[in-house]
């Protein structure tokens, strides 16, 4: 873009600080999103109460698959920059880029316990993971272009950025389908060899 | 789970920044979940502001005991994780479990505000309490697994596990008194020599 | 208490770390806490959608007065720990106390913008910033404990024990005078001779 | 203003977590920020759902510019004290201001989603950006003044201050035009030439 400005690198650990700042607020917040029904209150009947905490079951299986996405981001984010030795202004910007749709998972959250586990809710969650998934493919690139190595796509990211679509379209046919296609797709990449192979990759 | 994965460890440092991040903002988090009567404004009279914020007791008696809860278990990860050299894939997982526990427990807070201290909102709370036991315990045994010393249940761990249960069921009971053990619980992990046998023990 | 437990100290690291983290939370957490009007919305008025704007005055002066006060707390914080080599369980157990005092007051910023500058409100405001007063001196207490200096109230800690008390006080005949008394506290504390003094002095 | 008071400096490291911890929460409350239409529910039509998500659009471009505007102030003040060796008093004083400007950031742009990109709101949400403008100067002169620089307004800083206040007044004639203003002014600021620049002159 601007091939002769000067050369100016970051402090590895103020950039980590603050990404870990940013994924540590933005899971913690997941739960602040959950809701009981605005008409109960504490002169409500037992039976209500419990029947009101049983049935926000969707909300807590959101709960745990944006807890897992963004925990699983969090490990890949740290697996990645564990062997970077140099953070230019490329990592930065993806970076941020990252941590801007990172911290949008909240409201999607939010977005679909207020709307229910239904056709619109699901796919504008799976939109919202699908651009997550892109910006740690930036990230990633930008990593590989500062360790002067190649810029490719690995089979990793080939994958995700399938398999993300694929659970988005499966959620547009069957919701529920959908969510625990999300999921299921946090815990895959929580394996050891698929962390391990970021960390040996980059 | 998969014997032949290549091996890794990750930073202890931001393994700690972001647990310690996550503890720091739910125990934050906490005092946002409660709430004045929203039929109350500016124009109220004064008595019924002064009687408002009288009857929130319950409220700030579930507030400390959330308060000294996470405190607590922010102690023993501290003390557990002194003396642990290598964090495994194994640690971060289980430390990922307990930490979508703890920052469930401002919902839960909350809950009993808006239930009030009554026997499915106090059942409620001490069934995320327990789920918190289980997660310390999960996290405790895979750092006595990456220090290679043998998987045991600690009388701690034995006590931990029996006395939320158990205070849990008498809020079943006497949903007060259910809170009242479990301000007990916490201050009684606080005493020094609890904390210390933690810390010789791993 | 126990005489006869193990010693065992803390890492200081986490330990600020958390510590700042609070700090940082609570601070943040204040703007969330003011609302506009809930009957005003795009298709207002420009001219009711000003007004609305002027009117919340008071709860910018609250948040001034708030954040000062948690920007002091954290910098005294900072002034004691900077000479501190041990972290004791004394310590920790009397910042956690000085921390959930601090988190509260998001909570008593949010029930003086929603009563207004007016006798309960302010007055219930001024002791929550007489306990954090406290919980700083706790803390100041075992900070000299852990170095084996005795336990003094020092010229700066008897200042501000009866300093908040007094513009609570204040606050409670003439609700307005007691908020810019608040100001003026937190902007005292922050002249540097009163900081170096806590430096000095620990 | 105290000339004969004692010197003393504070901790870099706690100084910079501190500030990145306001920056990262501040950051990562936007998106709690926006709200979907009470009225809705998961029993709506699934039209008024995907009607309702994309009438956000004036919400998610006011979620980009303030993520963009935090983002670029982390990353100068990033850059600012990369090369800066003392924490004064006067640092810290101007850093809170800073930082209490930027804590703003979150109220104002859920100010703009409630008041729609209308002359009232984009006029306010502008003048909280001439503030960080402001604070940000403010900052810079204290660290020019602790490095024994002479103090001076940089091209940089005559730009800035120039810029924000224009981008308001543009936004008072046409709101929707103000806020792309801020959006532009934002990225312009990422350009890594005047990152670059900002750590030549510092």
């Amino acid at each position: 873009m601007q091939p002769d400005s000067p050369k100016y690198t970051l402090s590895k650990e103020r950039f980590e600080a603050f990404s870990d700042g940013v994924f540590a607020i933005a899971i913690t917040l997941l739960a602040l999103e959950i809701h009981l029904p605005a008409g109960l209150s504490k002169f409500s009947a037992n039976a209500a109460k419990t029947a009101a905490l049983l049935q926000l079951w969707p909300q807590y299986l959101v709960y745990v698959a944006s807890f897992a996405t963004i925990g699983i981001m969090w490990l890949n984010h740290h697996a990645l920059f564990r062997y970077c030795k140099r953070i230019t202004h490329g990592i930065v910007i993806a970076n941020l880029f990252l941590l801007m749709v990172i911290s949008f998972l909240p409201f999607s959250t939010a977005e679909l316990g207020q709307f229910g586990i239904t056709r619109p809710a699901v796919v504008y969650y799976g939109l919202v993971l699908i651009l997550i998934a892109f910006g740690y493919l930036f990230v990633h690139q930008q990593v590989l272009a500062a360790e002067n190595l190649p810029r490719r796509l690995t089979t990793w990211n080939i994958v995700g950025l399938s398999l993300y679509p694929l659970a988005t379209l499966l959620g547009y046919f069957v919701p529920l389908a959908g969510i625990f296609g999300f999921v299921a797709l946090a815990l895959f990449y929580m394996l050891p060899r698929n962390v391990a192979s970021i960390v040996l990759k980059s």
